[in-house]
């Protein structure tokens, strides 16, 4: 059998069509147009998939269920999307419009969740039965499978990793609480402390390099700098992976994965980043003599979404 | 079948014979004497178990497994025990030993995680599928139990609840790190922020409810002291709440249980705890409009040790 997996955000849709194994055989994207309201973006994600299906040579008979990964999460007690900030969606019944026009089964989970699924069907952690996925981007998401299977938990929100509070009374969260993960981990951190720190340091590299443009600074810019070995970056970024770490150290310790994967933005910075995880990880971990998750960078990039939102499917099958 | 159960600390040895769901039908203890070495006290463990088994007027056939829970952890990989503090073992071949003695299936794990599945069968957090325990005492020890198994991870490392990060930077913690919830949310904790209080207001009620002699100040005093009305105490004691409630917030982030159950020294403030527990965590809780776990107290106090280690075997049959 084959999958369709969609993959709607703020920007952009992308639908694909994809194999048993996790291979996209022909993928296409159209800007989302969220201002149009959610009908008439379902109605596209509808059209994309069946275009996608038609160029990839394939019938809709082939197809086992189609998947989709939104930025936000699904109720499983209603099957509506209760809230996507970034779609403008309120109580909106994906499924239903979705199935009025492709007569499939439909399964819906948030992107950084089947981002998840997809590394680990596909991708890194491709071979493990238990694996992480972390995506570090405007905040954290993660995706966890265990034992094979997506995580969710009996009321589907387990795997909130970016609200798991690792600075109690740190940073104030948009969700309310105080030194959320995601509020140390993400590439928004980055900027805010690069931010901070060249306010307070008018004659550093980083306030040189966006000429005082203090909005200008973006995650790259610190990184950039740390690796051509500017002091001050360097001690920010490496701040930055301490409080990165702290986090694995837990998932770690709560999940004790085979993996755990590096996605998003800030993965980007590579074996810069990684060597610095690697390097620091091993003296926080509790159990020092037992074998712990490795840490790695996530392989899909942009086309996890699809393939992991097409995979919902091939895990209920 | 019946089954074993054993547990075994510092000071006491516990053992008991119990039945397919959870009920005790008998059960002994003996001092641990851990000073004579581990041959002798492994030894003290079987013949507990076949006193108890004698005393119960059931025979060794139908026992199916002895499940042993100890203060520290087995390594999957040996079956040995790598080490143990508080009994003082290192490198003890368990299993081994204990079955030169009692031809049976033996099973270990540790002393929270069986109670953990105590609970789960017997206790609080009967009839659910997914729960976390928690043990406030020194420490802060957990078990977890995913779709109705002890869940320990591909490297039997998971659940390490006690040594999660929630403050950054803070505390010194016994594992190396800082800021370990343990350090936060232990009967320990409480201890030290009541001295540190009443060494710098020597004015306070727990300063005159101790006569000045810090080092008895217990969990108790501030607990009781809260109960009955002393500000200082109860600000004491909300905060320690608050740093408990940090914690239950990542683990329902996390795990997304039905039920997280409390035990341990803490855990007998009773209702004291639990309705300020359960009047902070909503407001922290990322979904507020999905269901989430229950925060209960546990039940089976100190027979859990026996009932969970007992029903180790009863998982793997």
């Amino acid at each position: 059998m084959l999958y369709i997996g969609i993959d709607v955000g703020g920007t952009g849709i992308k639908a694909g069509v994809v194999s048993e194994n996790g291979t996209i055989l022909h993928k296409l994207s159209c800007p989302t147009l969220r201002e149009r309201g959610h009908e008439a973006v379902i109605h596209d994600m509808a059209r994309l998939s069946l275009q996608v299906l038609a160029e990839s040579g394939h019938a809709l008979e082939e197809i086992h269920s189609v998947g989709v990964g939104i930025p936000g999460m699904q109720d499983p007690r209603t099957g509506r999307i209760p809230f996507c900030t970034n779609l403008g969606w309120h109580d909106v019944p994906l499924v239903e419009l979705l199935q009025q026009e492709i007569d499939k089964p439909v399964y819906v989970n948030n992107d950084a969740t089947v981002a998840g699924l997809a590394e680990s069907i596909a991708g890194v952690s491709a071979g493990t039965k238990n694996s992480v996925f972390i995506t570090l981007g405007t905040g954290v998401g993660g995706g966890v499978v265990l034992d094979g299977k997506l995580f969710m938990g009996p009321h589907g929100i387990a795997t909130e990793v970016g609200h798991m509070i690792t600075v109690a009374g740190g940073e104030m969260c948009t969700c309310g609480n105080r030194g959320c993960w995601e509020r140390y981990a993400s590439a928004t951190a980055i900027i805010r402390e690069g931010r901070r720190f060249a306010e307070a340091h008018r004659d550093c590299a980083l306030f040189r390099a966006v000429n005082g443009n203090l909005d200008q600074i973006e995650a790259r810019t610190v990184i950039d700098l740390a690796k051509a070995g500017d002091p001050d970056c360097e001690k920010l970024f490496d701040n930055y992976v301490y409080h990165l770490t702290v986090g694995l150290i837990n998932l770690i310790n709560l999940y004790d994965p085979e993996i755990i994967a590096l996605g998003g933005g800030v993965s980007k910075a590579g074996t810069f980043l990684l060597d610095k995880v690697n390097a620091l990880l091993p003296e926080m971990i509790f159990f020092k003599t037992m074998p712990h998750a490795r840490i790695e960078l996530a392989r899909l990039g942009n086309d996890a979404g699809i393939i992991g939102a097409a995979m919902l499917g091939r895990q209920e099958a």
